[in-house]
């Protein structure tokens, strides 16, 4: 074994994380290259032979989509998770996961490391080294861009490229995108480069992932969306009849549909963890049309008070804490454990229509719906007692008269201040 | 004046408010019908006139389409208000304006009273008479629908009719449609009929105000927004080159682009206020734009944490209190009286894309950004100490290995009890 | 059976509910007298004997102390539940068990109907009748003090007094006092009479369980308390060496020294959940003990973000929720299922000196703390990077100097400003 | 002038900062020695001569008292402010007034630095550098105590005494304290030493501000506090019947009370901003009775759910701002925007009785009350509709039948199940 230990490092491939692979060598340590298959398109053995060629002792590939989707996806789903009303969370799921895989793999090669290609400004570093230490406190984390040594040696892709070619590194012909980009089962992120500029329209060509709304079909699909205790246990979709059941295939079906039809293409300046504004596009397909459907659902079956406290306590908490990289945290661990008491009676279907980026809203039925048409029907007197309506209103008022009343005391409230506070009238 | 005393009457030149204007009359009152101009489409002289031969004292006409959008809409943008993610509270937005507009005639006209055609079972109901007694702590109100000796004799579409006929009230020829609406300058609401079952699709001759996307143009409209303190006080449209800067212009101007453009549709099944659930349909044009417009320009000039208290504090309160009826209380005062200084910085311009349906973010620059391209950058090392990061991450994860430490003692956490977790893996 | 149906009556032993059971039989019912001992002073044999004296078929006595305690008292100390700021919910917590005594034994009973003595401006009335209906949505409840023919026959002491000579109901001899009482295991309550001037000091002789601080001992009491998962299971009395574990036991035990020592006492305005203000005075004796002790472990053990969570979901909701009557609603049953992984690592002793009026913490320890004196030691450099502290400012500081950076640039920041507007320097 | 430059440093007198003192010139810079006065007991003359003596180029002084109580203190007592259930944020309050004036002062004497003698590991490095870069971005901070060149030097007391001597930096012949202390006007913590151990007793000679409630008199003082806008504004001692309204006064009178009554200590564990745990003692004398007092009166006169927000926006986000160093932050400066508003009915008295520890309301009035004894009283019919409050019962359980309903329908719910589930009955 090489004098500083073991590292197990998350390669992706590139550049930047090959270069990585050679200078931890050069530093003296023996390397394992892991790679998480979390649903990217990829080239996994060629990503083996570069990393086996860059001088990695092994190379560890974890397929890890099922649990991707089963256990960070399905869970947002469900709290109908969002960051700054815009942002699905595709990269902040999927980091608890492969930090996980990691720490497991760690432990079976026994590395005494872990380390990683993240910047030293972004979100990624800060995700995966908390995931690594809240699941081994004692692990050794490796952030080669936060290392002067490094940083400073390799600043500018020349350097990169000088020191890959003195490695004998393969580096991929193609041209370098003006932006990065993240995929996984859930998105596809691009920022960087051009991005940089937030008022700089994403180029069409860009969007990898999901056709334009402009080039999406002229005719709409129609689909079903099955909820079980709020997760998407069946999709059928009417064109064809085709039903799927299994949780992968049904997240998979999805993402075609949506990305067939235009869906789930936003654009944002967010505030990132460290204290910075940074501009990111994504492409969220199934997270996009689950999203709407599961909120509708939930519109017909889970009681008004019950989703005033999900609101604001599970959804916000577990999207602050996914995007704050606090999966294994203590207050995560806690909200994780509240969210299926909220879903007991999310169960049913909701009828969606998708049209060029468009997810409508068609019908939804369930057999535990706390909706009653009778009850609501304007025209039937049965089923509410009118009255009691009445009573509401006067209990309800009643603080609110010794407001007015206190205010007019005060020569403050009343119609004619209200109108002078409208300003101008 | 009549034995009784002088009802001020919220009417709206339909059947019910003609048939409770009469009955007012022979239970004793006079009557002054009122009618506030909100910007709904309306023949107001046919009003008048209908009014007039109901038998009414007066027929009191308000224009107030001004102050509905500077007052009650335009905070609502401010704080990106919205109820149980879907509904944008075009109808909860107009009742207080109404409210006072009646309260304010009210008092003018000498009236003791003010009476209204809400049915018993509806959040209307509530959202006026709150308003009423906010306002006028002892005005005294008349909800015939709440009224036994009312709701029973005229149980049904006959009864009304009849008793139009023998009191000489002309009855529309119109077929009457099968849901009911209420039309705004923020929205048309569609509800009970046929969209009483939730799982019924909306018929496409039901949506009154926006083009479907299907039938929109196939050329995208491009636009720039311009928000002062976080409110629109320039909007441009790029194929005309058409500039609007007055505030119901600015409105007006976008309720016509998003008709157009097939923008603002809703569908939802949502928690009234009274503990029943209800379905309705809701077309907010304008508003739609507005809130994707006001939210990204946000992400560029707004405090990280001022906008999660502004978020969790100002718009789940205001957006409730509004649809509770509750805009003349002291806890809605105390949230209005907060939202100007979370806009303060809220200055730029937004550039926007409508297309069939999708409001796309193009772009967004302020002279106030709080973003900076250099220190985001992750080609750049100036502008943010990596190092600090480290920094960051090695404090945040002090009381995550705190925690692991303690589960690990407990023989609870770690890599293999969470993969347990994890289920079946 | 009588004509109308058999009654379940919430019965006191009091002159109020003794005319109730009277007027009920009167009204055309059979009526089954039902009393709960949930730990108050009470002759309970003698209120047999008068109600079978008023008419009552039968008397059910059920002895509900250690689910009042087990499954109502201990959630509350978990969640450290107050309602605004001072009252410990003693009332509140006993009516859901309460009410759930009544509805099983109407069922065992065959009592179509329950009834309740409880005003109608109160709170208690909206307690029992929510739970009522939670617990069994068809059951049908009579509320006399809600109806006219009863409560305007009724209005005045004078009339309850002769109608119970007509029925030949005994009455106490003794004079009744000038204010209200209810008692349980957690607390007894004072309110109305002389209490409703809210600036009437309370007389001495209106505490009637817990020893004013003037005359309690001279000598402090000292105890230790161990909890588990959250739950007091041990108390310890230092100066007797005396230990109990039992649940009901300790309970006891602390309400014994608690009542010795002064401790517990508070004196509100409150706010109803009518819309009313009301004065209450309470003792609250083990409640209180419990409280501070169990707030000074979880300093030691709970993590930080998960108390934050905790205070402001759980906290708050459960003690809203339990005020409101609202123990069986689908969003208390979601706050319940989640207290308990709030409480896991909340093990260990909390050492307490008593002393009129104060409840001193004298030290506290766990094996699962979560406090490292090595790392949080001023004279330790071990333990702790201070390096990363700064890193940790550093970040923390980027949009703090991003905003001043702002305010300066607008002339509104920095020294200067800040200093004009802390006003008449 | 020095090569380095010049440096404002907070100066305590003391071993440390005198060290830091003599330590700067060694290191280049010139050094202006800077002191507030919070209300402190302090000999600032000795402090000025040892400053000066250990090489300072210049003494500051400001008294900062009465910016301390009015712009600090003040805000914090009208939101309830307090941190863990238990701080009440003594040292916290002060910090961003000893910055301000560090600022101010370092601009005055062109000082390009700031430095100051806080630990690595604590809070209040946190507090003072985020304020000084919130007041002004790019000041430069010099923090020794995280700079290894110093805390490698000065390791242990020995070093810092060994230093001392060769400087001649006069050392004071007491023996140092087990423990650390920090004073102003609003407590006296003590932290580290002994207290480490969070089940050691804090020893009484510790106590330094506050008699013991043992040793305090056994004769109670009675006062009444008034409050004007939610802020103290007189002060009435019913034993001299002197009065005090400048609110310095105000604050010093209650301070002295308490102190004689044993008023205000405190004994916890607390989480510290950086993820340590720490122990604390401390001592608020008038902090303690003006929190006690302001809640009760707002029991008097705020409106039920303007608390609600105020309590969980406000007192909060308040104080979590204050502990963590925000003060001069967006979203401070907004939370602070908005307290004025939420206290405009909060004027009336409040009678005390202070008595070995305890802080007893004997009474509140005000003269904007809503409280209504009539509306309130069980005694009285009038001013409340008791049929209303049958509506109000009958529209809040309509979706907890609909839940019950359910449940049942899922063989989940009723009473059978709400039994079994208490576990053990």
């Amino acid at each position: 074994m090489s004098a500083k230990g073991k590292v197990l490092l998350a390669y992706s491939g590139g550049l930047d994380t090959s270069t990585i692979l050679a200078w931890l060598i050069d530093e003296g340590y023996d390397v394992v290259a892991f790679m998480a298959n979390v649903g990217q398109i990829e080239d996994f053995e060629a990503a083996r032979t570069k990393a086996i060629k860059c001088g990695a002792k092994d190379f560890i590939l974890e397929d890890m989509r099922r649990e991707f989707i089963e256990e960070l996806i399905y869970p947002a789903v469900q709290v109908n998770a969002i960051y700054e009303d815009v942002y699905l969370l595709g990269t902040s799921l999927a980091r608890p996961v492969i930090a996980r895989g990691m720490i497991e793999s760690a432990a079976k090669t026994g590395c005494q490391y872990v380390a990683h290609g993240c910047t030293g400004k972004g979100n990624d570093q800060v995700r995966f080294e908390l995931a690594f230490y809240g699941l081994k406190p004692d692990i050794k984390v490796i952030a080669p861009w936060r290392d002067a040594s490094f940083y400073n040696r390799f600043a500018g892709r020349s350097a990169l490229l000088e020191y890959a070619a003195s490695k004998g590194i393969p580096v991929a012909q193609t041209k370098a995108k003006p932006w990065s980009t993240d995929e996984n089962a859930m998105h596809c992120s691009y920022e960087a480069g051009v991005l940089e500029d937030p008022d700089h329209t994403p180029p069409e060509d860009m969007w990898g992932l999901i056709k334009s709304p402009e080039k999406a079909p002229d005719t709409p699909e129609q689909i079903t969306i099955t909820f079980t205790k709020g997760l998407p246990t069946k999709v059928k979709i009417q064109s064809s009849g085709k039903e799927v059941t299994d949780s992968v295939e049904v997240f998979d079906t999805l993402n075609l549909l949506a990305r067939e039809h235009g869906i789930g293409r936003v654009d944002i300046v967010e505030n990132r963890l460290l204290g910075l504004k940074s501009r990111g596009c994504y492409e969220t397909p199934a997270g996009t049309i689950l999203r709407t459907a599961h909120i509708s659902l939930e519109g017909l079956v889970m009681d008004k008070e019950l989703r005033k406290l999900r609101d604001s306590f599970l959804s916000r908490s577990f999207s602050q804490q996914l995007y704050d990289g606090l999966y294994y945290s203590p207050e995560c661990e806690f909200v994780r454990s509240a969210i299926p008491a909220s879903q007991k009676n999310v169960n049913g279907d909701v009828r969606l229509k998708l049209y060029k980026g468009n997810t409508i809203v068609e019908g939804r039925s369930s057999s535990e719906t706390l909706y009653s048409a009778d009850a609501a029907s304007m025209d039937v007197v049965e089923g509410f007692d009118v009255e009691a309506a009445g009573g509401f209103i006067a209990t309800s008022s009643i603080r609110l008269k010794a407001h007015g009343l206190n205010q007019t005391r005060k020569g403050l409230g009343g119609v004619d201040k209200q109108s002078a506070h409208a300003g101008g009238k």
